[in-house]
């Protein structure tokens, strides 16, 4: 079923509506009276409507059903990744968020190729939100994960080092596998990944991060691209918590 | 380091040479005598050169060591998937090379709206095994991944099923996860994964799956597109299996 993220005023008793875009997506469909959507306050619950009547503007739905949002997981997962170059960071974006993941974060270091100013970030981050919106309707979210910007590599590590299982993939890390890391780690509810870019990091940074808590785990002998990474170990981690 | 797939006639005794593509790239780099590369027989066996000279069509080697590829995982993995629209073929050969896998096929099925000819696969096949070989190359692979096109949805799902672990990742499985099917498996040496394309499979093709021995999962409640389901799952297992 077509799924929309409302919010809660778009509701009221068993009467919603949608506009803007998702108004016009819905005109698009070309939906008719009595067909089914599906409305997803981004706060734990799917409201299963049917569709009255609508134009490129405004759409009229009937509530229903209320049921819990079943596609989320019970952990959060945050990724930081180093700011990488052109089009990954919207690829980390959209299949993140179809994976499952809470946070998505961009922070500077010494070796990013992509240089971004506080200006390139406006410009950015109401893209890279939309992104996550839309993998969010399409992947059956029950929320839309955060997209955020650190402007510092500090604050974004200490944020990182926050969780209660905070994970750095460390090219330079020769024994502890994420296998052995999971074994060792239960009952979180909170996991970090930290990620390089397609420079890495220097070994300054590596200690860094390592000294703020977070546990280094190698990937493996094969090297992964900046943007496959957080994927592969975000994939990882939710089919073994699940 | 650098790294180059060679055959081996391409070595003898600790002199070594690379031409074509591979030669041009040696000139691109602008190599000087003393830097080091790798070359890969695909076979096992990585070989640490020093460069001695080069032209745009041949580079000439001296061997230094040779010792076995790392970047082989001890399980075989092989993906089938349905074929999927657009680039997105592309995407999963570059990400499942880096990944770990051993076979890339792809295979038509009832709700494909990729419909590829006979002489569409012609020409896409080169192209899809140069980009196995580059992401070979750059994830320091120890081989290149093979990449097939099933004529039949009936034989790719026999090869498949031949797999000591084969996985049918199933939209309408409703109770057995992936980590439930690994918990129950153990030991095997292959895997296959079998994922649908943009529509899924027919209830008749979903049966004619399960009924060739294949072990239907669900991969959540997530709704992953076609592109995502066999690279979560392959990165997965690579990690589970580490």
């Amino acid at each position: 079923m077509t799924r929309f993220f409302i919010t809660p005023e778009q509701i009221s008793g068993d009467s919603a509506y949608i506009s803007g875009d998702d108004a016009k997506h819905c005109y698009v469909l070309r939906l008719r009276t009595g067909e089914r959507i599906v409305l997803c306050d981004g706060a734990g619950y799917d409201y299963i409507c049917e569709f009255e009547c609508g134009s490129k503007d405004e759409a009229r739905l009937k509530v229903l059903d209320k049921l819990p949002s079943e596609g989320e997981p019970g952990t959060e997962y945050c990724l930081y990744c180093a700011f990488p170059k052109r089009d990954k960071a919207e690829h980390i974006i959209q299949k993140a968020t179809e994976l499952g993941v809470s946070v998505i974060a961009f922070f500077p270091s010494e070796f990013c190729v992509a240089k971004y100013s506080g200006t390139d970030l406006q410009r950015k981050t109401p893209r890279w939100m939309e992104i996550a919106k839309e993998a969010a309707q399409q992947s059956a979210r029950g929320k839309i994960p955060e997209v955020r910007a650190f402007g510092s590599f500090t604050d974004a590590i200490k944020s990182a080092a926050a969780a209660e299982f905070p994970l750095f993939c460390n090219e330079r890390e020769q024994s502890r596998t994420l296998k052995e890391a999971v074994a060792t780690h239960s009952g979180y509810k909170s996991v970090s990944i930290v990620t390089g870019s397609e420079g890495g990091f220097s070994v300054a940074e590596a200690e860094t991060i390592k000294d703020a808590g977070l546990i280094s785990v190698t990937l493996g002998k094969r090297i992964l691209r900046c943007e496959t990474a957080p994927l592969a170990v975000l994939s990882a981690l939710t089919i073994i918590d699940s």
